[in-house]
């Protein structure tokens, strides 16, 4: 198989669909993917059947147990990707959206009009229902799409892709809308990142090595966070409790996620009563403490945290404690070693709330609220493709919106300009 | 001078000017720029004498006369830059604009918030008059900027930074917020386009080579397009007159800017009393048609088109004709020799209309109406710092909000995530 060959291939059929996509009304998208929900439901044997060989191929090279959970198809997990589809169904289609035609001096009349993106990339590890989500919302909003899955999952994948095909042909839709790459080798990947011409954008979701090496090689931009180094930053005029439910929350609801609070910032003024109240709790649960100096006064159990240690997303039972003299400190401390993901204040006092979500340069930035929170479904976005730290196009949880883009509509009747 | 070092100072000193730009309210921004508009006609004799050494200089390296012209000052050209800043002044300040916030079954409220890109890199020919424009604008939204202009310009632009960096201080803001490079070194291109840890966002204004480099070597995002190969279709359902005047305005308001049509697409069946009525005009204006065979026979003198002409962007009274079997001809002709910029229909047909609005995938398009308006003035954004034919972020003309992202808000009273 001659892989450039091949690549470009599935590079030009994805433009050529996506024109397609790009005119369909929302009816026939929306039956399509209530068509793929149904098709993926009657498959579940055949899904099984095809897991079960990546399974058994990855039990023999030694994958580990985290992975191979991720790996795995199960009826309950087939269900729940076939709601998925039915989800995606009922949210408002974007396309063709215009938004207030106003008129001008000249007398033409201005407007957008929401319009797809055009063809999006997908390159993904492991968990095989990404393959029946990314490309059910690219669906949705009027893109066609190439999914690049992990090789661990291929024959997981080709078999949901099987049923996409079917689904979006039944309804006389191309089945190249959504096209998953049919080779494990890895140069397939670099032909993806290198076809500007044919691809839009590229969404990597998987660990940070993928995410580095995508960002590195697109020639297209990128939809991506790298890090979720989330903070929570108690105030001297936080409320006591507020604070260490939050707090607590942040770091245990679950640990490997990306907007897991990673390091906890506590005022001075108000630690000692804050840490001895929180401590407890996180030693109950098994997180692991590493703090600063002052830190370490009022808690003599814990490690001390390096400079590195600010810098790491544990994903995982561990955090790091500083003790900052106030808000300013605070801010800086985020500005230094966060990764403009997801940081909270807890604070009663207005102004500085204010000042904290004004000035704090992350994608999500949260009053009195756990960081656990950032997330497509929890903002009403209906569902993420992934989630931005960038400031360009979208930023924060990705939705159906962060897949399109808007064009300028003018109507005039003869208008000239003089 | 070591200009990785001195481009290395110029990036850091943006990225913290950017931070208290970010935070500076409306009152002080518009302060400024009054203050710059001020310093800009206090310093006229100033500015002449720096433009009269660029111009001498330029004349001794005998630069064409269209370079002249756009890189000579005047006082009217000086008294246009102040009251383009005026007018900046007066645009509403996109920063720290709350959408609705939403509260979700969680009982969380969530929003986003209007925020700067952070730090904008803008690369310019000739034209010293957008130093000013593009700091302004840049300065309006938050931004700090760096400038590099043209070679040819460097003495107009070092004298209108000087109005520009003194107004800054006089405000109490960082004079660093808008830096002009002040070496003529090529070198500092490349350096500025490797510095992706301090600039945000590259927008190239020029000639399509400065564009093609910027595209090619950028590591950040880039806001741009490279050429405006602009159409008018005139539908069987047009009226001829609206037509005529269309399709004359397009081609001759103004050659040398990306929205002038470059290709006239004429429907077969209203081809002849088009033609016959346009052709004189076009013929007075001193605009050589290049047609297609068809065409050739109902305007026997005019020149055969080859397949470059449609490809071609030509700045000058030449134009392209090719005649169509209607509106699907016609889009299929924009999909493959359009730039994706500005194409417009004639017609009285709502169906086609909707039909071409909807389906042509350019950053403006226009029913009966000149592509001429296609501008950030005209299409009431205040003001224009480029257009862009992507589809990510900014598309069509560029003003304000594009120099913007938005953050996701979280406003909670304790909440966590169960």
């Amino acid at each position: 198989m001659d892989i450039k060959q091949y690549m470009q291939g599935v590079g030009k059929r994805a433009r050529e669909a996506s024109r397609i996509m790009a005119r369909t009304d929302t009816a026939t998208k929306n039956q399509a993917l209530l068509k793929i929900a149904d098709l993926i439901i009657e498959s579940q044997d055949k899904l099984l059947e095809a897991n079960a060989l990546d399974l058994a191929a990855a039990k023999t090279n030694d994958l580990d147990a985290a992975l191979l959970d991720r790996l795995e198809l199960t009826p309950e997990r087939i269900k729940s990707m076939a709601d998925g589809l039915r989800q995606v169904a009922e949210l408002p289609d974007p396309i063709g959206e215009i938004s207030a035609m106003e008129e001008r001096p000249s007398g033409i009349k201005v407007g957008r009009m929401r319009v797809p993106l055009g063809v999006i990339g997908i390159i993904f590890e492991s968990r095989p229902n990404v393959t029946a989500d990314a490309a059910g919302l690219c669906l949705k909003s009027g893109n066609a799409t190439i999914l690049r899955g992990g090789s661990e999952a291929i024959n997981s994948n080709q078999a949901i892709a099987a049923c996409i095909k079917e689904g979006l042909l039944s309804c006389g839709l191309p089945g190249n809308a959504a096209q998953v790459i049919e080779t494990t080798d890895r140069a397939a990947v670099g032909e993806l990142l290198k076809m500007s011409e044919y691809v839009d954008v590229i969404i990597p979701r998987g660990g940070k090595g993928l995410i580095e090496r995508v960002s590195k090689e697109a020639r297209m931009p990128v939809i991506k966070h790298l890090d979720g180094i989330c903070h929570v930053y108690i105030d001297d005029h936080a409320d006591i409790d507020k604070a260490v439910k939050i707090a607590y929350n942040a770091k245990t609801q679950r640990y490997g996620t990306c907007n897991t609070m990673e390091c906890l910032l506590v005022a001075e003024n108000i630690a000692e009563p804050v840490l001895k109240k929180l401590a407890p709790l996180y030693e109950d649960a098994g997180v692991e403490i590493r703090g600063c100096d002052k830190s370490q006064k009022i808690l003599p159990g814990i490690t001390s945290a390096s400079d590195e240690d600010y810098h790491t997303e544990y994903l995982a039972p561990i955090m790091s404690l500083r003790i900052v003299s106030g808000i300013e400190e605070a801010m800086n401390h985020i500005q230094e070693y966060g990764s403009n993901h997801t940081d909270a204040i807890v604070t009663e006092d207005q102004d500085n709330a204010d000042r904290f979500i004004r000035e704090v340069d992350s994608s999500s930035v949260m009053v009195n609220a756990s960081t656990r929170f950032a997330d497509g479904f929890e903002y009403g976005l209906g569902a993420e493709i992934g989630i931005s730290t960038d400031k360009f196009h979208a930023r924060g949880p990705v939705g159906l919106e962060g897949l399109t883009s808007q064009k300028y509509i003018v109507i005039g009747d003869g208008h000239i300009r003089e």
